[in-house]
């Protein structure tokens, strides 16, 4: 058993990982991270996945940076957010500069003050495309890093368990082990429409991209979406 | 010429840095954190220093996670700063866990939004001993990550130009570039007098390191201490 710190959106990939990590036979604990996304809804969602799994919760509030780093259609209300396939170039948009590399070093400061070993990422293979920051030679020298910087005082690691896997894949294993993918939040324009977390616009890139895994996935989607047939 | 991003603490070592990066010809521009250390009144030197520059200088709030990071002597007003030689190991007592991992990936995600190219900091060899996160170990792994996250998006790098220097260098280097070494700030303790910004303890680590790199390169200690013997 480790002691693991999961970084924690709310979303599908990383409410999975928690299930995954626990069911491994680790004590986990979840971080979220409050970098002024305009889809901070996922904050709720978080908690309720935390609730669920009875683990330790904790928002690190970064809104103040994130105002900062602008730009962003995550971020900032004058960039609209970008429809379609998320892998298609026009999701650059959503690219907030740096962010994983951010919300990871701020997760092992956190880990390191508390004695957890390891900080936990979703990343995945469904990533790679647009997000640099999501790829395996980032996650390797993210953990140099972080292991450089706390030897001695913590000697915390970065693993991501999902990163060779697509996102496919990670819904049919949450679905095997029971992760309570209804409760996750996924579209970046943030709640459109009821107030109990459920309703995604149905056709951003994470909306497309979370219907499509449930599709390849064979297994029926539990998402409420304000546009059933999506943007395709 | 390239754009460089310096992370300016308001102390000696960063304000040299400014000083250097200008004086090789590059496009500077400055940034500090608010970490909720007690020693706030460093911003304010920060500042200064920036303005003595003429160079853009931003403050990024981290003050929420500060308390997250908590139990240092530097953010924790229930830990004593403790007295004495910084290379002592009591002065473990006064280290952020990853602070430098998180410092450098905020400014390294500004930089990428802004078309900065590189994210500079003053680490140097006197911060071995004690601070992991200061060591050259971590630097490359650090420029790696960094590169890593934001490939295509900004292509960032990090710079330690004093890794391999120790501090009585960077005050006789910085004494020949004209640095305004009386303006900055490096008591970890705050102001402890006047508040002109020139009143440090002389007593806490990081003071006695001030004196003595002083002391070793052979200059005229501008600083004004409350204790003008010292601890030693």
């Amino acid at each position: 058993m480790t002691r693991m710190l999961a970084l924690l959106s709310g979303g599908m990939d990383s409410t999975v990982l928690v299930g995954h990590l626990l069911d491994l036979g680790h004590d986990v604990a979840a971080v979220s991270v409050d970098y002024g996304q305009r889809h901070r809804v996922e904050l709720s969602a978080a908690a309720r996945v935390a609730a669920h799994y009875g683990v330790r919760h904790d928002v690190i509030d970064l809104a103040a940076l994130g105002r900062l780093l602008g730009g962003s259609a995550l971020t900032d209300d004058h960039v609209e957010v970008p429809l379609g396939h998320y892998a298609d170039p026009a999701m650059r948009a959503t690219v907030v500069p740096n962010r994983n590399a951010i919300m990871i070093m701020c997760a092992a400061g956190i880990a390191a003050a508390r004695g957890y070993n390891i900080v936990a990422t979703a990343v995945h293979a469904g990533d790679h495309p647009i997000y640099p920051d999501c790829r395996p030679e980032f996650i390797t020298a993210a953990d140099l890093t972080v292991r450089a910087a706390t030897t001695g005082y913590g000697d915390v690691g970065v693993l991501a368990p999902f990163v060779h896997h697509d996102k496919a894949w990670i819904v049919v294993h949450g679905t095997k082990l029971g992760a309570p993918l209804d409760l996750t939040w996924s579209c970046y324009q943030g709640d459109t429409g009821g107030d109990d977390g459920l309703s995604h616009c149905g056709r951003c890139g994470t909306c497309v991209e979370r219907r499509e895994a449930f599709t390849l996935a064979g297994l029926v989607d539990p998402t409420g979406y304000a546009d059933p047939a999506g943007a395709r």
